[in-house]
């Protein structure tokens, strides 16, 4: 297939058109080209992926639709707590922050960690003072809340006296999801995956879900696959999701579109796990798979460009 | 091969018998010794895996001579910020804390996390705030450092200026290691991994190595094998170096001594990465490797128990 191929993706979850107006739907369909645009527009200029899926994040990141960056959901405390990953399938770098709050775009401060530290991991305040002197400006974090979180936070508060006292309330469900993520092959067939995060609305106890964790909502290896995972982020880690996959390409040697197939069909309904996955290989074979309502996606590989957001889509 | 079996680790590192005093010597097979007692008797009373490697790293986080819990090495600020994870290998469910200061015993925490939340991961001051809905005290983290870690603290402060700028200065090498973990097998054939660490000294900007993180540092599944890591947390994550184990056990077929060579003699010699691990599966088959000039180490299997420090050990 001819390179360079981007996919990217908005959460997977309870996306249903009789939930979703005809706006968003456009906009949702407008910022998912726009993010594989960027990322396509960085490599075809000769970037790497790696710079790509940052780019593409980017993109997603900033728009208050999707819930990481501007627009992520809000903690018990009414602020944004992010996190983020990269990872280079050709290297096998990664950079990732949990918990910071004074970044506009946690993915970046990711890249920065792979390109510019020793560490593949770093957290909350000390990861801000990271980003701090590598010149990245911090900010306050309430510049981060979208009006329209700022009233799910208020109205999730008020509604429920069951937030104060449990993790998982029923009435979160449709809540849980809306990370963004990003998995390309550059035209010298390397592959490169990020994903980004607010995590779950009025979460508290500084709780990280898959996200920013190699190997578990994020991984990329050249010699299998790229992706980027989105969905109940315990069930992820406790099936090393992302590397998963990797690992079924690897040993079984079998193709994405077959392990992947295996990942949805058996794996997750066997353990009633939801969410999704995007993915894609060094020879530009795309996979995107999801067991919800919906997700939003897109791919962009010689076929032309691809978005979409409901299952029939 | 008859069960319970255990085994638990120190650290690898430059314990070579020239840097390590008699008397530390016999301290560390002492201490190695009553943490594999403590677990292996919690398993021999119908306790789980999954119990016994928490009871016998929380002897290790307790001893002042490993890096975990009490004697921690401090970081930037002279103070603890450790890491721990605990993972069942029949549910695969996990808990980690990561950058935590104000809890005696992070394994503890974990395993808190493992039993009481929806949760795997929790950060820092969010996880000390479960710590204490969950009753367990939160002290002064002033009282989990040892005299000498303060002194090599200071030492580590005045004798480098490069200290301040640099994330890995050559002088650091010595101090790197020294990470504590426990793998088991119980009664039953379930198997569980915990690993335990104060990461590395004089590390800031809330760097998080590879302990704490499920499928990197530790991992566990009675489908192939539980582990946990000690060594350079980066390469060990790039590596997905506990689940790399497991996925070549489990895909290949081959046998975890067979697989663990792999890991050895193939994988961390062509990268350069410097480390070990323990290992265990549920037919109660050990094995135990580092390429360092040591290891704190020991098993307790139907041989009986044995603990050892250096290579020819």
């Amino acid at each position: 297939m001819k390179l360079p191929v981007i996919a990217v993706h908005g959460g997977a979850g309870n996306v249903l058109p009789t939930l979703v107006s005809n706006a968003v739907q456009k906009e949702a369909h407008h910022v998912l080209s726009q993010a594989m645009e960027d990322g396509r527009g960085c490599m075809l200029q000769g970037g790497t992926a790696t710079e790509a899926v940052v780019a593409a994040v980017t993109v997603l990141e900033n728009h208050p639709l999707f819930n990481a960056g501007y627009g992520a959901v809000l903690n018990v405390d009414g602020l944004p707590e992010m996190d983020a990953c990269v990872m280079c399938g050709q290297s096998l770098e990664s950079g990732a922050v949990a918990g910071v709050q004074r970044v506009r775009n946690p993915v970046q401060l990711a890249y920065n960690i792979l390109c510019h530290s020793d560490h593949a991991v770093l957290l909350g305040a000390g990861a801000e003072s990271f980003a701090q002197a590598q010149g990245i400006p911090l900010i306050d974090p309430k510049t981060l809340i979208y009006p329209a979180r700022q009233d799910q936070y208020e109205w999730y508060k008020a509604q429920t006296s069951r937030a104060a006292e449990s993790f998982f309330p029923d009435e979160f469900e449709s809540y849980k999801f809306g990370t963004v993520g990003a998995v390309a092959v550059d035209m010298k067939g390397h592959v490169a995956a990020a994903t980004s995060t607010g995590g779950m609305l009025y979460k508290k106890y500084g709780r990280v879900g898959d996200s920013p964790l190699v190997g578990s909502g994020t991984y990329a290896n050249n010699k299998g696959v790229a992706v980027s995972c989105t969905g109940q982020g315990e069930y992820f880690i406790k099936n090393m999701m992302a590397y998963n996959l990797y690992a079924r390409i690897y040993y079984q040697q079998i193709s994405l579109i077959d392990a992947a197939a295996q990942l949805m069909e058996e794996l997750l309904p066997a353990q009633g796990g939801h969410g999704g996955f995007i993915s894609v290989n060094r020879e530009g074979e795309v996979f995107l798979g999801f067991n919800t309502a919906g997700m939003y996606r897109g791919f962009w590989n010689e076929t032309g460009k691809h978005t979409a957001l409901f299952k029939n889509d």
